[in-house]
């Protein structure tokens, strides 16, 4: 943990004269602003080796009324159909408000900065929400981590 | 928000004589439902601009015994294989038990009128769950509720 | 219920030789380890019917730093690249915790297993959690659930 997963509708794969946009360059985005997080002691609040952004186009998918509204106010086209982002952090617990605040406000940012060109061209929707983990079972296995470790004394 | 993720097997992707059948119908089917329920106040439950529905189908799956005890009782073909759909709702919270039910109760009809013929006719499992979102961090960037808001007085 | 889901980098459905896996395999794996599981009173903790798991590769992702680290410590190529598997399992309330350490290492046992070769030879995470649905409503449906039942006497 911890990990960011990407729910959101495939319009926003197509090239980007039709409305979409570079997805792996979002979720590249997410994991740097994710690593840059620090806590109130200036640690990082997240493990490097930790970090992972997911993003799913959906395969079907329904939104709204389906178009109406948006091609009464002129919408027209691919780049002009609804399109929705759902963004959910999974982290883990104990963190603490402030910590939850910051990192939201930080991948909000990185979101909306993204998603600019077509929150002003389109309808759209970007929800973004941090989710602690509730699991009563929790494994980790890992060769990644130990790319990050600081190196043992022998 | 809300917004209703649909997961589940491949095999319902299929041309409809193999078994399939049309989710992104489905996907309209459900978005419509949502749009149409009302709370005990007879207001809308969920903000037109906030619906949507993401379905996907999965790229490797297992099912139960993998088919053995719907050969035996004579399933057979892709059509007569084992096939889950598992839909989840994910709302704000604090709306109350009565809203929650009336919901599940309509969604849940909707979904067994999609799924009558396939219940009827082959080993299906058909799960719907509504979540309270337990979410510490919430951010909504729309261009999309704006369609459905009463138009400012200049 | 139950159900597992599993998010992973796409990476891990390239052909073996460019560091792939068997994802189908591994779910017959875990849904045969979820069938296998008994409880304190030597019962199933799961319904055979009610098993399933579904396997989901990202479309697009990022991972850690995106594969520096990675490369200075030599791993190279696709074999090489990072990778993160996320298992999910999401069942129902009230087992108690000795039924969610029971299931939780075996299917971590399993995962382990399935990935050794893997987090031997490349940077890889591989976390397994079981969350208790939080649900406030939930309906099934299921014509699967049948096929294993007591025979009815006429």
């Amino acid at each position: 943990m911890p990990h960011l997963v990407i729910l959101y509708t495939p319009n926003l794969d197509l090239p980007p004269p039709q409305g979409g946009t570079d997805m792996t360059a979002l979720c590249r985005a997410l994991a740097d602003t994710m690593v840059a997080q620090r806590d109130e002691a200036d640690k990082p609040v997240f493990p490097l080796g930790g970090v992972r952004v997911l993003a799913y186009p959906a395969a079907h998918f329904a939104v709204s009324d389906g178009g109406v509204a948006g091609a009464a106010a002129g919408y027209t086209g691919e780049a002009g159909s609804y399109a929705f982002v759902y963004l959910n952090l999974r982290m883990g617990r104990g963190r603490g408000t402030t910590v939850h605040a910051r990192v939201g406000a930080a991948l909000e940012a990185c979101a909306k900065a993204h998603f600019a060109t077509q929150l002003a061209q389109r309808p759209i929707g970007v929800t973004l929400q941090i989710d602690e983990g509730p699991e009563v079972f929790d494994a980790k296995n890992s060769s990644l981590h130990p790319l990050f470790s600081a190196p043992k004394l022998s």
